[in-house]
């Protein structure tokens, strides 16, 4: 079973380094070109995509006493696919019926399984960008990326910490204990890793594969059964995943009910029979606070990884690049219409304005300066579905309108131009005064934002750090020319557990993460327990067990 | 205020290589010898110790709005020591206040701290040695070792896994990815650690510095200031722990209130107000499961590692060296009269009796046989109190005398003769069919011990891996001639997530867990949820924040 193993041991190598080292690193290539995956793969790719749609999706063996399936694209049409499903208990018995077969095999034979599972998933990944663009409403290209060889690289990036940890300790030592004159007492020593049970991972309808592969690899790397719990909304990308995982256990001849899909459908949701499940070992989660917090009450056992919801800030103190800060903003707000966890919302801006490059700037000027950025992007019809794609959830659209009057309209939300049939949503700007409002300190998730005015730079890095302790904040950015309040922001923000980026002006953007060199989420304030992927995300997944006897003289 | 770190930047070094290859190593040295220590160690720490009686212990800035201590030895008189007090709030607020100057130094500045600490203390072995001895009522030479050196080694343990965690990521990194032929994108990226918060670490009367240096000193390394709570039995061990760190912190500049003593008096214990305050970030404890509990359910936060109680079994299917291994289980049992959370209680045997390098043994033949190898152990009276010590808490006699009437008596405790004034008992032995109770399957915590009958040793694996998932176990022991029996032995009780000793016969015993080598408690049942210590013991005491930039071109 260690032929995956050796496979694939060249870029386990690379991945461990690469985490390591934490530059520049990817396994899986994030463009979409023929050159890469194949001249006929786009083509290949949505034939598969459209042959899924309107049917039952097959996966073989699986528990599934009906079937269930009420996706919709939020570019319009129905997907029309059924899946298997079972309910809570079905589920963990199947689960737990694999456990020992999958607990027993060595780390290298399910490191060689998580990596070529990834492998292939990696090789699929046009159909995968369909899957996830119908189910999510991300453009076509940010589908691709975000959903295959992003969420790949994370995936892999989880094997990558779980191996390390398995093989930390040795399997055998000798331990030989000096004794003066005498002769040592000698002992022979043996470890080995004991998995924790059932894993579940509970997956959002944003990302569903890009947030949930850490917890799904890394509970599957460390000998845990899994049962992958999809949003009704976006099960395809998941049941896509899950077929590949339960192809290459069988092939493997290990059981394919170590991987297992918990469909259900809006209004008639499992996950709380799940969660609470005493056959539930370890939980990931991404999703709402508030449902959160009810994992952390009610679920059965403690380990529980969360990447729950923030409000993310910009703080602008001066800049020595005012078009390129308005074009770097502007893109961040509209990107997949501001539905990323790591979408900045509120800006703080100070009331008496900033230093640029263009000369001293008004706070209204600021505000005008970032709407008119976001209008110039959008100005080209293609361009502008391919940065906002579509609204995941219908109540994004009534947040919207509810939002119009918190506060003095920069620029308003309208549907995207040409886009008929999908639900869109261009950004929506306010401007407020910190002084006189806290509606810019709710979460209000979509392409809402505020401009908030504040005294001066320090005092919005104060309320963005303190708004980030309270409430939750995964990313922030600041703009300033002055070391020493650069230094300030970096110290607060740390302090309050946020990732901060400094000055982007280029090609490169708050809302992103990348694998093997950022850590997505601190898990130190309310936005998240845990980091994708550090050791604390995988040192407890499994536990080390030793037996220890003389060494014959 | 790295000169600490250089200091001790070569035994830090040596315990990181000693942990990844798990054979004996020891910082500090067990012998309580005078060539080692000073010729007057011994007696400078019983002055020491003797100095401290009947006074207020002093600990300079500490806050205390009245002075508690009603700590009584196992072995007659009262300590009279009073200490400095105050309330849950008092003491939080303290705490606080310190952990912006510990936060913010650095990684090498704190395990610095932390290294200086664990060395002085090592220079007062003997002092501690009569503190722990007067207060659990181990024998001198275990308070020694256990209470010391060892404890000390499993301080030095936790702060280099902290270490090697704190540094797994790199301070800086360029981050630069490529974009076809135009130029790469370039970032410089900087990771720091942050900790957690307030650090609880509740302390049991057993082993007050044994159990509670792993806690107390990775939550120190990781920059958690600390309050350390002791059993109200078992106040001076700790207190002078607390007095060793505070008198480095405040010479290294820093706040003495990073280490803070919460002591209490039976009766009118803070425990719980402690547990149960917001600004706990993290528990440390030691004790009962019923408490546990407790602990668990009211924490206001969740990272919480325990060890708790449970349920050791020996199974005796065969052996080749019946006289050793009835000398070995004899000396077990009779070790601080049974009062470790690494010493047997039950002890299966089967029926008919097991093979033997005597010829074979019936069950009552086996039984005898220990119950025997016990009376020689403590024949002679200086040797059996130095082996059994006395009993550390009044209830332990009451559960001796209840415990009488549920089995059989092979060997009947008493008090240890010549040990007048002392609190006493000798191994209490019963045999019982596992048919017919259940009365060995609750923990009965001292030195009570119950040979139970079973059809065969298999059998006795599957009742002593079962109880252990039920009620918890630290260790098992197993006596088995056949290389197969031993295998699935070894499968059980790691499935079960026990560790288990073959055939020990000579100077080792179940009951020893040596630092770098053995991992105390697997996590992975009842009787803790962490592991004295492992990557995920430290991993999760602090996280990682980033800020990140362009470089300049």
């Amino acid at each position: 079973m260690s032929d995956l193993f050796d496979r694939h041991r060249t870029v386990l190598g690379a991945a461990l380094q690469a985490a390591q080292d934490r530059g520049y690193w990817s396994a899986f290539p994030e463009i979409p070109s023929g050159k890469i995956y194949g001249e006929t793969a786009k083509d290949d790719g949505l034939s598969a995509y459209q042959a899924r749609l309107g049917k039952a999706f097959d996966l073989p063996g699986h528990p599934g006493a009906k079937r269930v399936g009420k996706e919709v694209s939020p570019y319009g049409p129905s997907l029309g696919i059924t899946y298997p499903a079972a309910d809570a208990d079905a589920l963990m018995a199947a689960s737990k019926g694999a456990a020992a077969a999958w607990g027993n095999a060595s780390p290298e034979a399910r490191v060689g399984v998580c990596l070529e599972i990834l492998a292939r998933l990696n090789r699929m990944s046009f159909e995968m960008a369909n899957a996830v663009m119908h189910t999510t409403g991300q453009a076509f290209a940010m589908a691709f990326q975000a959903g295959g060889p992003h969420a790949q690289d994370r995936g892999l990036e989880a094997v990558a910490y779980a191996w390390a940890e398995m093989t930390r300790t040795p399997r055998s030592a000798t331990w030989a204990k000096p004794q003066g004159k005498g002769e040592p007492i000698v002992l022979e020593k043996h470890w080995r890793i004991v998995p924790r049970g059932v894993s579940l991972v509970v997956a959002c309808q944003t990302f569903p594969t890009w947030n949930s592969y850490p917890g799904l690899f890394a509970s599957l790397a460390t000998g845990n059964t899994v049962i992958v719990k999809p949003h009704p909304g976006a099960i395809l990308p998941l049941a896509l995943t899950v077929l590949v995982a339960r192809e290459v256990l069988a092939e493997e001849g290990l059981p394919a009910d170590v991987v297992l899909l918990a469909a259900d459908e809006p209004g008639a949701e499992i996950t709380r029979d799940l969660v609470a499940h005493p056959a539930v070992a370890i939980v990931d989660y991404t999703g709402s606070n508030a449902f959160g917090d009810w994992v952390r009450k009610n679920a059965a056992m403690r380990d529980i990884y969360t990447e729950e919801a923030g409000v993310n800030s910009i703080v602008i103190g001066a800049t020595d690049n005012f078009a390129g800060m308005c074009a770097n903003i502007a893109f961040s707000l509209s990107l997949y219409s501001g539905q990323m966890c790591t979408a900045p919302q509120n800006i703080y801006v100070p009331r008496g304005g900033i230093e640029t490059d263009e000369g001293p700037k008004c706070f209204d000027a600021v505000a005008a300066g970032i709407a008119a950025a976001v209008d110039a992007l959008i100005a080209d019809q293609a361009r502008a579905a391919g940065v906002c794609g579509a609204i995941a959830n219908p109540a994004t659209l009534g947040r919207i309108e509810a939002a119009r009057s918190l506060g003095r309209i920069v620029r308003d939300s309208a549907p995207l131009p040409g886009a008929e049939g999908a639900r869109t949503a261009t950004p929506l700007i306010l401007a407020v005064n910190a002084d006189q409002t806290s509606a810019h300190e709710e979460e209000r998730f979509g392409p809402i934002s505020f401009v908030v005015a504040v005294e001066n730079a320090a005092e919005g890095v104060a309320r963005a750090a303190s708004l980030a302790r309270r409430k939750g904040a995964i990313t922030a950015a600041l703009y300033d020319t002055d070391d020493a309040r650069i230094a300030a922001a970096a110290d607060a923000f740390a302090a309050a557990g946020v990732n901060l980026s400094v000055n982007l002006t280029g090609g490169i953007f708050v809302n992103q993460s990348a694998a093997f060199s950022d850590f997505h989420v601190t898990g130190a304030n309310p936005a998240g327990n845990a980091s994708l992927t550090d050791t604390a995300f995988v040192a407890n997944r499994f536990r080390v067990a030793m037996w220890r006897r003389p060494v014959a003289a």
